[in-house]
């Protein structure tokens, strides 16, 4: 079983591909590197170091061959070059490609007019170049493009995944589930949901649209194998997400900055989950012209609820952990309502790991360890949705 | 009052700017000409030749000079380069923006990738490019978008303008009415859409799209003043809108051809009225932080009761027309409800021209002036929305 994955060097696209080839998939990975690129713009960097997407894949491969794990094999590109890309898709012919490849912070794409221009640019044409890849050359190859629980924004309604049955004037129809974008990174997952679903109707093609939750933590199993084997784990204000920042901030004396109200809630979840669902949608294709929309999380919070876990389990160590409230720099609402269903991956199995404080003490004697690599002037918001 | 018109080469921009000017509106125009390209790609031209952009604004203006219109004045150049659009938002700051300036044509945007990226770049991070502009330079300048009905698809249940009230699972919200665009050119303008709700609810800005149904005609109150005034008029199988191009197929003698089962219903409006909308949504404009969304258009047809009116009236005036069915080259339902909302400019004063065989027959009598200009090469579909 072959899979492509689009996005390699990520976050999630790196403990992805050795999950899946630990698995014995034949994995194959691309990346444009461009998540590093704007990292050294903005003159951040994850928390440990991180090695070239290149001697991972070597480290990996070395350390396989021993164990008989699957190897992966690295072919650097970008997909907004469509000759590299069909190339790719000629020579690997996927069973599933599994689309990670996108500008990834919602913050960025807010700094200004060139970042969402950047972030549309490179998330919409990007994979709309895949699509049209797929259809001329790989039509069988299954795609699982990551999407955002944030194209739903909060509305006042329960969150279905993906569509919604309506009766509206006595008739009845099933559509997609209405979008309000929180931010314009949000804005170019709803647009390239809008486009997976028309050539899914229009093509044939076959597409699963993942929309993910906040994800926290860092180590999974094959990331501890090695150091040169690790995740890149982000704090900063671009990157960062808020669990990752919150337990940051525990360890370098920093407060916990809640944006706001703190009554905002979102959906997270546990990157081993992550790994678990994307391969419950390997294992549970879409059909044939099917546009099928799973919401991957485990579970929801408001900003105040994590920042109260946190404190606990850091006082639990011997860790005095302060809670500070400042002006929240996005546009959302500070109260809503807010029911997302997930069940679909709950049925097709997924058993979650819930978080907890065993979870979040285990994460700051992690982050201790590199507690002389935190740079606090990284960690506050610099970038405001309306200014 | 300054209007800025994007896109005021085109078909609807040129009739509009001068339907604007000669009510004593100050008018800016832009464009950067890319349909004039793309006709001149596909070998394809209007039915009557048209003057350069700068000609036609030297016409308008030497003739109202002594008539006591407005001025127009051209101001060339691509929304693109935001360098150019920023300056030309300086020196103009316009009260209103009337954003035309889209590649327009569903077919094109089917072509094959390298077209529907086109679509999709130029409208959508044009589009964007305009809100950052009007962002930072003329905040109170109301946008005035070009949408479009295609973006609805064809749903089972009433369309409403812009938003539908639902209730789900005993909870009311006010959502954006869903979408099921046709093509990637309509999928473009659902990104737009979702873009410009969004810097209304973020950003403050004031903005109405206006999604518009089928335009046809040809004839202005101002296009007939001189023949250098004429806007295009398009029966080719990528400009040429459905009731136009079996006008032209009744005057050379080929059979009107239905794309499928003709049952298939869309909504028109004549030209004339395009421009009275226009007129009646900078008089009526949004709110600050409002997205305003209007439905434009003044009736629903299916693709045979066209055939069939202009079979008619093409007989009163002696012509024998032939109806012929053929395979549906475009991937859309060939029987479905259809029901559009278009009730708020109606509440707004706009007084329809309805469809007639008087209209028709005049609209013959026109292009039959022109008959040797036809060319009956560009009237058949080349494009397939699946091949």
């Amino acid at each position: 079983m072959k899979i492509l994955i689009i996005g390699g060097d990520g976050y999630l696209g790196w403990p992805t591909a050795m999950f899946l080839a630990k698995k014995k998939y034949q994995v194959f990975l691309t990346d444009n590197f461009s998540k590093r690129k704007i990292e050294s713009e903005n003159g951040i960097k994850p928390l440990q170091p991180i090695e070239t997407l290149s001697n991972r894949v070597y480290t990996w491969n070395n350390l396989g061959k021993k164990k008989g794990y699957g190897k992966i094999r690295l072919i650097s590109g970008d997909i907004l070059n469509q000759r590299f890309l069909n190339k790719l898709l000629k020579n690997v012919k996927p069973d599933h490609i599994i689309h990670y490849g996108e500008q990834p912070s919602a913050p960025y794409s807010m700094m200004g007019r060139e970042q969402a221009v950047y972030s549309q640019y490179n998330n919409i044409i990007g994979s709309l170049n895949l699509l049209f890849g797929v259809k001329g050359i790989c039509p069988k190859s299954h795609i699982i493009k990551l999407g955002s629980m944030g194209i739903y924004g909060t509305p006042n309604i329960d969150i279905e995944e993906g569509y919604l049955k309506l009766k509206h004037k006595g008739r009845f129809d099933k559509v997609l589930f209405p979008m309000k974008p929180h931010s314009f990174y949000h804005l170019s997952k709803a647009a390239d949901s809008l486009n997976l679903d028309f050539v899914c109707r229009v093509w044939g093609l076959k597409a699963t649209d993942l929309h993910q939750g906040v994800v926290y933590g860092v180590n999974t199993k094959e990331t501890i194998m090695n150091n040169n084997l690790v995740t890149s784990f982000h704090y900063d204000h671009i990157f960062g997400t808020v669990l990752n920042r919150f337990m940051v901030q525990a360890v370098c004396g920093s407060p916990l900055t809640i944006y706001g109200s703190g009554n905002q809630k979102r959906t997270f979840l546990n990157i081993n989950d992550t790994l678990k669902c994307i391969e419950l949608a390997i294992k549970k294709p879409a059909k044939y012209g099917e546009y099928k929309v799973r919401n991957q999380f485990t579970e929801v919070f408001d900003i105040n609820e994590l920042a109260q876990l946190v404190e606990v389990s850091a006082k639990e160590l011997g860790i005095k952990v302060k809670i500070k409230k400042i002006k929240n720099p996005r546009t959302e609402l500070s109260k809503h309502y807010y029911k997302p269903s997930n069940k679909s991956f709950l049925e097709i199995g997924l058993k979650p790991v819930y978080l907890n404080k065993k979870f979040i003490k285990e994460t700051i004697l992690y982050i201790q360890k590199y507690k002389v690599n935190i740079d606090k002037k990284i960690l506050d918001p610099k970038i405001k949705w309306k200014n």
